[in-house]
């Protein structure tokens, strides 16, 4: 499957690559797997997505920032690795919500990503691990943070 | 060592494996390395531990819920590989607690399940690398998420 | 490069490695891969560096928190390895700020800890991937807690 023309045939576009925030690497390799750093709702020059599911932010809200935060790990692993179509498939995603104490849902919310990759990639390779928990906070109040472990292909 | 006997020798009954609660593998495994997701206290019919540490739990409850949490991982590894003979050693948890600002006892509470490993596994292989931490909320309110990554045998 | 000799050149002085909280290793080594359990600020006799970031700590507090958990983590990989010069790298931080629902500087606080790496073993080595997030509260009322992976040499 070539990813990038898969991309097109969904009509995603992907933002630029998010600038670095701070003192790390986007994309880390180690033999065949790729660490991929905490990824916000990047929308380019519009900035992020912000606010808290519970308060500011609604689930429909919440579903789309991640979704959001997935196009932004995609141009992320496509500007790091030269093309989409080095990934083989989703290991393992850690996805972090910006919630009150009593939000619950923080699954459906970041479904928003996990559907993502599964339109890109499918099912099989797609769909990795995952938590999917409960923030205090997150930087410049972005409303998920997600970082990924990925399989490269040999 | 046979740890399905080891179980009947400790009087372990484990939970059936819960079901899935969003877009993502219960497990995923690369080489001889398992990615478990995120799992709570689950129970079986009775559904999950719910609550939070510093207000409606206390520590011991906290610690159960913890060691629910391991059963529940116990379950799903061996529904996914078969048999828990599969797996050599726990590598590493991220013991996540939904606590309080002020709770400050999250090592207490993830104890419940790193000792079961402990008891299952022995010390040497059962007791792994580990992170315990308080959330600001976990989905369903549940008292404990834990996800782990173990090593299978060759 | 000879990193005990560079710990000298830059005066650095690492604290004791920390003594256990709870039942886990403080490094599990798989192949050339070792995973480092979460660590605070620990200063030795001391103790640890407490409290909350956007409540009685300010940025510069939680940025040298953040380093003080740099140098416990050196500490106890110099400790569990014999000689940090078994270290090729760092893949991945998972940087954990003990902070208000508000504070938005989770980035800056952690990079107390990803600067030391980079003086420690240089830009392309020291720094890796990382997430740097807020937490509903850490143990004993930490600052900071810090969780790694690092390459190790063949």
């Amino acid at each position: 499957m070539n990813i990038d023309a898969r991309l097109e045939e969904l009509a995603l576009t992907l933002p630029p690559a998010p600038p670095k925030g701070g003192v790390y690497k986007p994309v880390v390799i180690i033999g065949n797997v790729a660490y991929v750093s905490g990824h916000g709702p990047y929308l380019g020059e519009a900035g992020y997505l912000c606010g808290r599911l519970g308060a500011d932010l609604g689930l429909e809200d919440g579903k789309h920032a991640a979704r959001q935060t997935g196009l932004a790990l995609l141009a992320t692993l496509k500007s790091e690795l030269g093309s989409l179509n080095r990934v083989k498939r989703v290991i393992k995603l850690l996805g972090m919500v910006n919630s009150t104490g009593d939000f619950e849902d923080h699954p459906k919310v970041i479904n928003g990503c996990s559907e993502l990759f599964a339109e890109v990639w499918g099912d099989e390779n797609g769909i990795g691990a995952r938590s999917a928990v409960g923030m205090g906070s997150l930087p410049g109040n972005i409303a998920v943070e997600i970082e990924g472990i990925f399989e490269l292909n040999a």
